[in-house]
């Protein structure tokens, strides 16, 4: 059984324990001995899931998913990843950082900040002076004294303490591309880049 | 006695209790009864002080401040803002945030922050989807259960969480434009919008 979670930028597939992923602007070619064509996906993106249709026996799951919020909007690869724990909160640090918080698989609501990357480029269009490289060895632990590092602890500090408040001693299930790297700063952290595929294998068991 | 803190994008002037500005890539007319053509200044943009020179009688301050700390690369205009207290935090919320820490009239260090209508920018160009204008009547006790909220509460709730974990209880100073608007969430606030204009004259009494 082939996953693939349709982004923004790209096809994130799942086989068999393994992730991978191609570029979504054209129909991407799948090398699995014996393959049967046979993809179960969702998607936030409608011309790439086209490109996979065309070549692909898909069965999209957008619709199959029972999830349990008030939200009004929740991006249906958050709400994947989310239906793959009962309690805890789920942090996907990618171009945007989503942050959802579960309880007794209720999700009880969640916020966005940027993604670390964004941070970077928005000092530099204050003032030149603020134009500087994000430091990710800096040490939130003490006060900066220059800076470059006024502005690394600005926004690894400023992620870091938010997401530390709103999980209240929860588990934290971090995933997308700095998921590893902000993990690093939590003691309760897990780092889980197949969250979203095991909801996934959750629904695909509770429906088909 | 005239003040002037000659900022990037405009002159501060303060007077007997009034604080005005004016655009400062134009040489700025003083009217005050008797005016005795003479500034005290800091500044931080070379040209605009040029500017001042040209009509006025300046003393430019900026190396008469005996400022304690070990960061490098300080502005004048916080340090300043810094001297007029011995303990508390100082927040400029502006263009950028900065958050400056006082303790025994040390300055032991500080950190930055994108402003707040700055982040409202950065969103728009990670998706249009999260192209929202910022709500900040947000509340951030509650966990937002829209896009819209989700944004204004990353924002909003990112930067008071930082400020409130560096401040260890101490009073909290507000100054610049957005200072009276996160003032709200602190128990321990003061708004003080003239705040380098009472650490000008503190270095006056000092120096001259």
């Amino acid at each position: 059984m082939v996953l693939c979670d349709v982004g923004n930028s790209r096809y994130h597939f799942y086989y068999k324990g393994t992730a991978w992923h191609k570029k979504c602007d054209s129909v991407p070619e799948i090398t699995i001995p014996n393959f049967d064509n046979k993809i179960y996906a969702i998607s936030v993106r409608d011309d790439a899931l086209e490109r996979l249709q065309s070549k692909y026996d898909v069965t999209l799951l957008n619709d199959k998913i029972d999830f349990d919020t008030t939200y009004t909007g929740l991006g249906i690869d958050r709400a994947v990843a989310c239906s793959a724990i009962d309690d805890g909160v789920v942090v996907d640090a990618g171009s945007a950082i989503t942050v959802d918080i579960m309880q007794n698989g209720i999700h009880l609501g969640g916020f966005i900040l940027p993604g670390i990357s964004r941070y970077e480029k928005v000092y530099g269009s204050i003032s030149p002076r603020l134009a500087k490289s994000i430091n990710l060895a800096v040490d939130i632990q003490s006060l900066p004294q220059n800076t470059g590092d006024a502005i690394s602890y600005g926004i690894i500090a400023s992620i870091v303490e938010i997401i530390k408040k709103s999980a209240k001693g929860k588990k934290i299930f971090f995933t997308g591309g700095d998921g590893p790297y902000l993990a690093k700063s939590f003691d309760n952290a897990i780092v889980d880049n197949i969250l979203v595929f095991k909801g996934m294998e959750k629904i695909i068991k509770d429906n088909l």
